[in-house]
C-alpha cells in the first residue's frame, strides 16, 4: 500500500538490536511508517525458504517461537493513539496464531478500530505449522466479529471456519465457482461481513499458476479475470493481493474494479523477488486493463 | 555477424574515458574491428533495464541524452575511408534519433555507402520514448531512399510510415499473416526496397513468445517456421534477427533459407543473457535445419 | 541414494591433492561414504556445462582426458574388500568409456559383485564424444552379461546394441510407447537381464520435457506416471532415475510402485540446480503419491 | 545524522522516473526525510568510482552534467517552508560547483536560513573536475558569508581561497600543525567564522592512512587523536567528519569533545564498505572513548 | 582435528528439519563424524556477525537461546557409549554457558571422559553475552576437576576464576609475559591441571594482531613465536588453537613443539575466511618451521 | 603491452572449441591480437590458485599437462610470417618447461627472432612444480645465446643457472645489494646479455611484499625506488614488469628511467585483482614520478 502512495504504517514488535533495526530500516525503504512499531523482546522471528520449481514445492521452516512479537504485551502497543487519524486497519491470521498474548493484542487493536469507526480486515492466511483448526477456530471467531472484509484463501474457510467449498479438491487444482460462491455466501451468512473476497488459485506446479479471485458484497458476485502465471516468487501473492484490494476500495473503486485491481497486483507480485510488491498504481492499471502481453516499454 | 565470423565494424563514438574504453573492450572481446569508434564527448550514454517476466513488461529507463554519439559531429567520421573494402552497411532507426546532427551523419553514411555501391539496410527500430512519429517519418523517409533491405517489426511501419498492417492489434498478439504481406508489399511499392523482412513477435507474456517473421522480394514472400520461446533475455531479439540475415544474404542463401537463418539465430539470442548474440553459425544451422528439442549434446 | 538414507559408497579414483580432497568432500557432504576412493594419479577430470534454454541445448565439453580414474589400474581397487558386505553394484556406460584399464576393472568388479551375490545394475549411458558404437558394444557386451537390471534411455540401446526402437524419432520427441516395450523385451531375451528400465524423455525443448519411465520383468511391462517439467538443471536426470530405482528395489517395493518412485525421484532432480538429487524420500513418496501441484508447503 | 537519531532531511531534485525513487527509497532505509526532495529534470547524476589499493589511487569518473539536481531551478525549493522548524542547514561546495542555477538556490537557502535563526555549515569540499579555482573563488566567497561553522581539508583552503598552509605539501602527506592552525586563523579571520574544522589526511597509501582533524573557534585550537586506519571504503569519509561534528554540536559537546566524536565517527566510515556511515552513537563513543582495539564483541 | 587427520567426532543436537540437516553436511564435508549428533528440539542456534575491520571491531548477536542444544536433556547423549574407543574429549565454556541441562550434560561428559582414561581438555571461553562472571564462576569451578589441560586466553582467568594477569591491561593490548606466567601457575596450583595453555592476542586494531600463546606444564613455561597476523577472519581463532594443541600433544610433540604447533595453526586460521581451519599439518609444520613469507608456491 | 598501448601479439596454441575460443576472446578485449594463435589440441591449461593472505601462502595447483600448447608441434608456427615487421619477441621459462617440442618451437622462435634483428627477451621464470633445475639449465642455456635482454627474479639465477647472490636467504627475505649486483654481473659475463634485470621481492607475508629492482647493461647498475606494496593480487607481478620493461626501452626510455617504470607497473599489477595489469601509461608514470600517496582523484 505504501508503493501505492497510501500512508502506511506496520505495526509489530522487533528487537532493540541491529536485527531488528535492520527490518525496520527494510521496510523505511518502500516509505513503510516505522515510528509504532515496539522495540523489546530477545530475537526477530525468521523463516526458511526453500524456493521450489515445476513439480518441486515450496518449503518453509519457520523459526519464529520466542520472537519480540511472539512475545509482545498487550501493554506494548497503545491503539487509541496508534489508530488515531487512520482510516483501516488490516490483520491476518498469522498474527494471532504466534500467542495467546498476540491474539488478544490482536482483539484490543481490532475492537478499538472498529469502535473508533475504521474499517477492518482480515485475512484469515491459515498456517497448520503454527496452530491447530481447533485453536484457529477459537481465536479467529472472537476477531472476526468486528471485520468488515475478510479474505480467505481455498482452503482457509475450511480450516479455519469449517465451511467447505463444494466439489473442490485442492490438491487436484480444481475448482469451481459454484462452490466459492457458497463458501462467501456462507462467510456473509455466519459472520455479517461487508465483503468477503476470495483468491483462487490454480497451483499446476510450483512454476505456474492459474490465479483470480471473487468478491461478494453481500448481493453480487464479482469474478476477475484469471491470469495463468509463470512464477518468479510465490512469496507475498496473498498480501499482496491484500493490500490491493484494500488500496483499490479505499480509493473509491467499485467491486468489479476493485477485486481487477486487486488480483492484477498480487499477479505482477509473482513475478518478482522477495516479500514486497514494488509495482506502483499505473502498472497495475495498465494489467488489470487489459494489457499482460509483456511487450517491453521503451 | 561478428561471431559467425564476418570482418565486422561497429562505428559510433564513445568519451575519451575509462568508461568509454570499458564499452570498447567489450566489444573487442568478441573480435568486433572497433578501429573507427571514434572517441571524444562528455559521457556515455546508458539505460536501465527492469528485465520482465510473465505479465510484468520490462522497462527500460534511457540515460542517452547527451552522450558522445547523440552529441558527434560529422567530422568525426570519414565514410568513405571507414567504408573502403566493405560489402554491406547497416543501421537502425535508434542512430537518427539520437540529434539532428546523428541523423545527418547517419544520411552521409547511407549515401556514401550507397555510392560505393554498399548493400545498405535499415531496421526501422521506432522507439517512443525517443522521437515522435512525425519526426521519425521525416527523417527516416530521407534515409530510406538508400536503402536495400528495410527491416521492421510489426509497429514500426505504422509508426513510422504510416503503413498499416489489416487486421492486427498487436497489444493482443493476434498476428495476420496477410496483414504482414500486405504492409511488405506497401514498403516495396512506397520505397523500392529490393527486400523487406518482418519479424513477427507474438508477445503471451514477458516469458513466453512466438517469434517469427516474413520476407519479401518484391515478388515471393518467404515465411519462417515459428518458434515457441521460453524467454531468458529478450534485449538484443531484434538486432540478432538483422545480424543474421544480412550473414544470410552476404553467404549467398537463397530467401527462404535465409529468413529460417535470420529467425533461428534471434530465437536462440532470446535464450542468451545480456546483449549479445553468442552463438556460431553451426548452433543456428541446426536450430534452423529443425532440430529444437534442446537435447544435451555430449 | 545417500539422501534417501542408504549406506552408499562412491568408488572411483581422485588425485592426491586438494582439487581431489575438495571433490572428496563434497561427496562427504551428501554421506556418501568415501572410504574407498583410490588416491594418485595427475587430475581430476572436468567438463564445461553450457546450461541451455528453450531451443538452445545444454553443451558439454569434456575435459576428462588423464584424469586419474581414466588412468586408474586395476590394482588401485581390491573389490572383495570394497564389496564385503554391500548388497548392491551400480555402475554406467561413462565409467569403461573412459580407457582400456577402467573398463577392464568395471569389469572385475561386476564379475566380483555377481560373484558375491550382490545384485548389479549397469546405466548404458552412451556418451558419443567418449566412444564409438563400436567399441561400446564391444565392451558393454562383456560387461552386461553380469548385469541384473539393466537402464537404458531413448537413444542408449541402439548406439550400443544396434537395438532400435520401432516408430521412433527421438529428435522430434516423438515417443512410441510399443516401440519401447520391443526394445525392452529385445534387451531381456538377448541378455537375459532380471530387470530393463526405459526412461522416456520427450524434450519439447531444453526448458521443457516430459518424463516417464517404463519397467519390464520379462513379463508384464510397467509404465509410470508422465511429468510434464519445467526445467532447472537437467543435469543429473539420469543418475538420479537410477538411484531411485536402486533404492525402491531395494527397499522392496513393487514393480510399478518402483518405477514411480524413480520416476517422481528424477522428475524433482530436474527442478534443482547442480548434479545432486537433495530430496528425502518423503519428498518422492509425496510426488509419486500424486501431490504435483507445487503448492508451499508452511 | 539520521543513524545519530536526529531528524535529518535531505533536500535535492531527483528524476520522476524509477531511477530517482530509486534513490529515494534508498535514503528512507536510513531514516533520512525525504519529503523535501523535487522530482523532476531529465537524469540522476552518476560517477564511476575505481577503488584504489596500496599505490593505485581511487580514481572518480563523473556523469553528472545535466542531472536533475544540475538543471534545478530556484522554485524548485520554497527554503521557508523547507527549514521551517529546523536547527541547522549544512552544505558542501559540490552542490554550488554544479551550475550556477544551483549556485543561486545554494545561496537563498544559506541566506533563508541564517535569517530564520538556523545554524549553517559548509565542507568547502573542492573537486576539480567540476568547475575552476577561479569560479569557486567567487561562488564561495558569497556563500560562506551566511556560515558559522567552515569544514576544510588539507587542500580546500587554498584551492578556493588561496590561503595556504604554511610547510606542506600534501602530495608527500607531510602535514604541519603550525600550518594548519595558521590556515584556520586565516580563515576565521578573514569571513568571521564561529568555527573552522579542517581534517588531517595522511595519505601514506590508498590503503593506509593516518586520519585526524582541527577544530579552532576563534580562541582556541582543539587537536583530536590521530587514527592509524586501514581502509576499506574511503569514499563519504568527509561527510561523515561533517555529520559526526554537527551531531556533536547539536547534542552540546563541548569543541574537544565534539572535534573527537567527528574525527571517530569518520575514522569508521573508512572501515565500511559504501557511501553510508552506518554506525550508532554508542559506537562511535566507543572509539573517541579510547577503544580502537577492534576486539570481537560478543 | 579432522583437517589433521584424526578421526573426530562432534557431539551436539540439531533440530530435525532441514536445517539442522544443513548443518551436519557442512561438518561432513571435512570428514567430521557425525554419527553422535542427537536429533530434535525446535530450532539451530544461530548468530548474526558484523566482520569488523580497523578500528571497527567486529560485533556478533547472539540468537541461541531455545537452541535444540540448549535445550537438550541427558538422556540424548549415551557417554559410555560416545566415548567408547577414544582417546581425548574436550569442550569450551560455551556449552555449559547456555543452560542448567547442558551444563550438567557436559558435566557428566567430562566425568565419564575422565573415568574412561581420556585425556580431558577444556578452553574457558567466557562469553559475556552468555553468563555472568559468578555463574561461570560456580559452574567451571565443578567442570574443570575433571580436565588435564586448561586453555585460556587473556581475560578468560579472570572472568571465570578471577585471577589476574599482573600488569596487563587488555584494552591497551598490553601484555606482560610475567604477568601471564603467574596466571598459569595460579590455574595450576588452584586445580591441579596437567597443561595451562594460554593464547596472548595484541590487539593493534580489528585488521591487525599480534598472536602467541604460552604452554605451563607445572614445571616449565613454553613461549611461542609470535605472529603480526594482517586478519582475514578472526571467528574461530581460538579453536583453532585448541584443535592444533590436542593434535600435537595426541601425536607425540614436546611441549615447545607442540604450543608453536597450536599457534602457527591458529595463526593460518585467521587468514580464512570462515569458522574452519582448513589447512593439513604440512602446511602448519611449515609455518611453525619459520617460513611465514607467504611466497608463493608453484 | 597492449594497454600501454603498442601493437601486440600472444602467440600460443588453444583448443579448437569454446573454451579455447574463451580464451582467446579474453585477451581480445585488451586489444591483444590473436591472430596467430593456433586451434587444436585436446584442452586448454588451467592451474588452480588458493589466494594466500598474511602467513598463509598462494598455492598453485597446475593442470597443464596435455594441453594444446604443451603438445603443439613446429609446423603450428610459421615464424617468419609471426615476426614479420615486429620490433621485439619476448618469452618466458615456463614455454620451455612445458615440453620438449615446445622447447624447440621457443628455440626456432627466438632465433628466427634475433636473426630478423628483433630484440629478444626472456624471463627465466623457474617453476619448479614444471621441470627440474638440470633439466631447465640444459635448455635455457641453448635458448638464452640468443637473448639481448634477461630477466630474473631472487631465485632464477640459482635455479637455472646455479648462480648464487651472495649473502641472500629468499626464505628470510633478506636481500643484499651487493649481492644481486654480482648475480647481474655474473649472468652477463657468462651469456653476454646486452641488459639483465633482476626483480627484488621482499616476502615480509603473503598480504605485504617490498618491491623493487636492479637493471644492468654490462656497465652501470640503475636500481629502482622500492615499494611497500599492500597485496590484493600478486599473480602477474613478474609479467607486468616484463611487459613495463619492454615498453620502456621499445619508448626509448633511458635505463634508470625505464627500470622506475618496469617497478612502477608491477606495483600497481600487485593492487589488482586477476591476471591483468589493467593500468595505462599515465597512470604508471603518475606513480614512477613519485605520487604513491594513493589519494582519490577526482
Amino acid at each position: 500500500m505504501a508503493n501505492f502512495g497510501l500512508d502506511s504504517y506496520f505495526v509489530t514488535k522487533v528487537p532493540a538490536n541491529p536485527i531488528g533495526q535492520s527490518a525496520v530500516n527494510h521496510l523505511r525503504r518502500f516509505g513503510v511508517n516505522t515510528g509504532f512499531i515496539a522495540r523489546g523482546g530477545d530475537r526477530l522471528g525468521i523463516y526458511f525458504l526453500e524456493s521450489g520449481a515445476s513439480q518441486r514445492p515450496s518449503k518453509v521452516v519457520y523459526d519464529r517461537a520466542h520472537s519480540a512479537i511472539a512475545e509482545a504485551k498487550p501493554e506494548d502497543f497503545n491503539w487509541p493513539e496508534i489508530l488515531a487519524g487512520a482510516r483501516w486497519f488490516h490483520f491476518t491470521g498469522i498474527t494471532p496464531a504466534l500467542s495467546d498474548a498476540v491474539a488478544e493484542i490482536t482483539l484490543q487493536a481490532a475492537k478499538t478500530a472498529k469502535g473508533m469507526g475504521l474499517t477492518v480486515s482480515c485475512d484469515l492466511n491459515y498456517r497448520k505449522k503454527l496452530w491447530t483448526t481447533e485453536k484457529a477456530n477459537q481465536v479467529m471467531s472472537r476477531l472476526v466479529q468486528y471485520v468488515d472484509l475478510c479474505i480467505a484463501n481455498e482452503e482457509d474457510a475450511e480450516k479455519v471456519f469449517g465451511i467447505k467449498a463444494a466439489d473442490t479438491d485442492i490438491t487436484k487444482g480444481a475448482l469451481s465457482d459454484a462452490g466459492y460462491k457458497d463458501v462467501a455466501r456462507q462467510l456473509v451468512e455466519r459472520f455479517g461481513f461487508k465483503y468477503v473476497a476470495i483468491t483462487l488459485r490454480e497451483s499446476r506446479s510450483a512454476s505456474d499458476n492459474g490465479w483470480s479471485a471473487l468478491l461478494y458484497d453481500g448481493k453480487e458476485y464479482y469474478k476477475s479475470r484469471k491470469y495463468d502465471i509463470h512464477i518468479v516468487d510465490r512469496v507475498g501473492g496473498g498480501d499482496s493481493f491484500g493490500g490491493g484490494l484494500i488500496y483499490a476500495l479505499l480509493s473509491g473503486k467499485q467491486p468489479q474494479e476493485a477485486i481487477e485491481f486487486a488480483v492484477a497486483a498480487s499477479c505482477l507480485k509473482h513475478t518478482i523477488p522477495g516479500d514486497f510488491n514494488m509495482v506502483a498504481v499505473d502498472e497495475v492499471e495498465a494489467l488489470a486493463g487489459g494489457d499482460g502481453s509483456g511487450r517491453v516499454q521503451r
